[in-house]
């Protein structure tokens, strides 16, 4: 995808008028950072998505109704790390509430105004008088440097190894467009803390209902598009914030495809990010009956424990990877499957090829995820039908380290 | 479920009037036996159940369009292990019907009357020689003793570690009715050798079409209820033959029961046989909309990653198990759920309870899967509302044996 976008220093206030704040209010046992705060000048409008699962915590019940009830109008959002706040009960909504009129009255703002994402473990909840003495101190720590959004990316997270920031410029319409963001993600080393969050903030704006199909798209072809191991989290949340000048119909393509960008780099830092993961697995799948085929098919290749411990074990499986595409629930023609692994074609025409065993097994071992400078990326290429449906996937490999480490942790 | 099958010894024999034999034919590089063949009496009328995935191999295929064409009247399958005979093209079909023929020649039968299964690496031909060099012998060597049902399922292995038989028995309707079975399972210690077969035989016989509807459903309450590490194979196939005389209308749900119970025992037995496990996990769930929402988040909590290996770990983590029951795809009560792991109550009304952690993480380690005879089923029973459905999954967990087993093979 050529676009304009290039990537620039930064992270959530990279954007003009954005705000960010992270501080320890003393939520999290380990003494680590673990309450943040992103304000968005006013009348920004604000898109969301939110986790599929049954089972929802309080908070993301409160931000999918404040966004509904006022048509996508938000100005700030309040993210605890520490305790999820789900299954909680009643308590869980009105201590969501409460947190929220907290920072509203610090900032001015009506209460509608004002959005929380919690994270952390399911079932216990939040310490409220330490999290409603930490919110004067975090109103005042509100800055836009480069230093208070890197705090703030480091309060929201829970067991990721690394900070996730992402930040994006383009010229749009003979001015300058910049959009950043945050997230968090689904490091399991603490069981029931599998909780993703992604923050996103841009200095222009657009209509409240065309932003929000924007980010849902985003949100489909980036976040919905990655895969540690296939459990969803109750608490699963991704806001963006825009505003600023708006922005001319003829640059909402452009804009769409810097906010693509901005998510899948985060998302893909996730998939890095994985428990016990050596390298990134991208999986692009082509020539699907459309995109929803083609997702469908790539997210179960990416998801396959045989395909995942297979790449662990840098062994050039073919058919394990045939057998999780058929598997996809949509359709695919057998006969038309071609296959490769990097540049190692492996099947064509639904059968395999004679290749280079070693060097595609090679391909894989130069792979490792030990730091993002390398070239981590281990991408499967399928063509599975005539098709003009084409999506890529991302997730990790599978070792032996993702289950002592999921395994022998006591509650 | 109480019915009045009881267990007798023996396996697919069991029922009056069925042969099967055993060899070994030298498909497998092991040595070990590779070549099983199953001959029901004359009039036998056959019902059977095929992958899902849209990769099939060239013998599901066959068996498929055979028993659609014929209205369900079969009389043999022929079974061979070391090639699955899938992504071979047109020469797995030429080779399908090449076997079927030969099976056919030597017992007297039209081809049409024959059925073939393989299981074994995919895309690899089988050698066609060596196996029509041994029909002969396994036909000379077919017979109804427990000797030859056990010969027979020994040959149809390729990674379980345990042969995997069953004979039931029941008094219907003033006469002796048995049902006999052999499957293989989804030991995955190599690549793409994943598939899952089973074979039922009974010898008192309803028409064709009350038949596969009685083999749909038992295979939808047992092998499409257990689940090892998600994925499907190309080649997964269950053949129920039934031959005798015809039970009366009113016996017919006590013949399902026997049916599904067979079934069940060896899907139990496949659950059990997963690599790298070390105990049985039951999932039951109540209280879903229907049968088929209730199956749903039983497989899913039953295929979780997180739950698995937190079982693995004998960690009573109640939090992963409702999180994967939310993300299942169907409706449930988060306010109403209830969990209880073996005897221990861990939710009430979608709230964790208080309870003792070490007597539920005690009750998981008492199990081991080292032998049939001890308990080694952990049981996980989930409430997710007021409906009707209930549902049964079975599993394992997740162990860094696994991981090793999957990684370390190379191809």
């Amino acid at each position: 995808m050529t676009h304009p976008w290039r990537a620039i220093e930064g992270g959530i206030t990279a954007p003009a008028g954005f705000q960010a704040a992270g501080i320890t209010a003393g939520l999290k046992a380990s003494g680590r950072s673990d309450l943040a705060l992103l304000l968005a000048p006013a009348g920004a409008v604000c898109g969301g998505s939110f986790t599929t699962n049954r089972v929802r915590a309080a908070c993301v019940d409160l931000c999918a109704e404040r966004l509904e009830a006022s048509g996508g109008k938000a100005q700030a959002v309040l993210i605890n790390s520490g305790q999820a706040n789900a299954c909680t009960g009643d308590l869980g909504l009105i201590d969501s509430h409460r947190a929220t009129q907290a920072v509203a009255d610090q900032l001015g703002l009506s209460q509608d105004e004002v959005l929380i994402c919690s994270t952390g473990v399911i079932g216990v909840p939040i310490p409220m008088d330490t999290l409603l003495a930490g919110v004067a101190p975090l109103v005042s720590a509100l800055g836009s440097s480069p230093q208070a959004a890197a705090a703030a990316a480091d309060a929201i997270l829970t067991t990721d190894l690394l900070d996730k920031q992402v930040a994006l410029e383009a010229e749009l319409g003979g001015r300058t467009v910049r959009i950043g963001g945050m997230a968090k993600g689904s490091g399991m080393i603490h069981p029931d803390m599998a909780t993703m969050l992604g923050f996103f903030s841009c200095d222009a704006v657009v209509p409240a209902d065309v932003w929000q199909a924007m980010v849902r798209r985003a949100v489909q072809r980036s976040f919905n598009s990655i895969t540690v191991d296939g459990d969803t989290s109750t608490n699963d949340t991704v806001l963006a914030y825009a505003a600023g000048e708006p922005l001319a119909v003829e640059h909402h393509n452009a804009l769409e495809q810097g906010l693509t960008t901005a998510m899948q780099q985060l998302a893909r830092a996730i998939a890095r990010d994985g428990e016990g993961a050596t390298l990134l697995l991208e999986v692009q799948v082509e020539g699907a009956a459309d995109e929803a085929a083609a997702q469908a098919i790539a997210r179960t290749v990416c998801g396959s424990s045989l395909v995942k411990t297979a790449v662990h074990g840098r062994d050039p499986n073919w058919g394990r990877i045939v057998a999780a595409a058929g598997r996809a629930g949509v359709p695919m023609d057998p006969d038309a499957v071609a296959l490769w692994l990097g540049e190692h074609q492996l099947m064509a025409a639904g059968q395999p090829l004679a290749f280079d065993r070693a060097a595609a097994s090679a391909y894989m071992r130069e792979r490792a995820a030990s730091t993002y400078l390398l070239d981590d990326t281990v991408v499967i290429r399928l063509v599975v039908g005539q098709g003009s449906g084409t999506a890529t996937a991302w997730g990790c490999d599978l070792s032996d380290q993702y289950v002592r480490i999921n395994a022998d942790y006591t509650t």
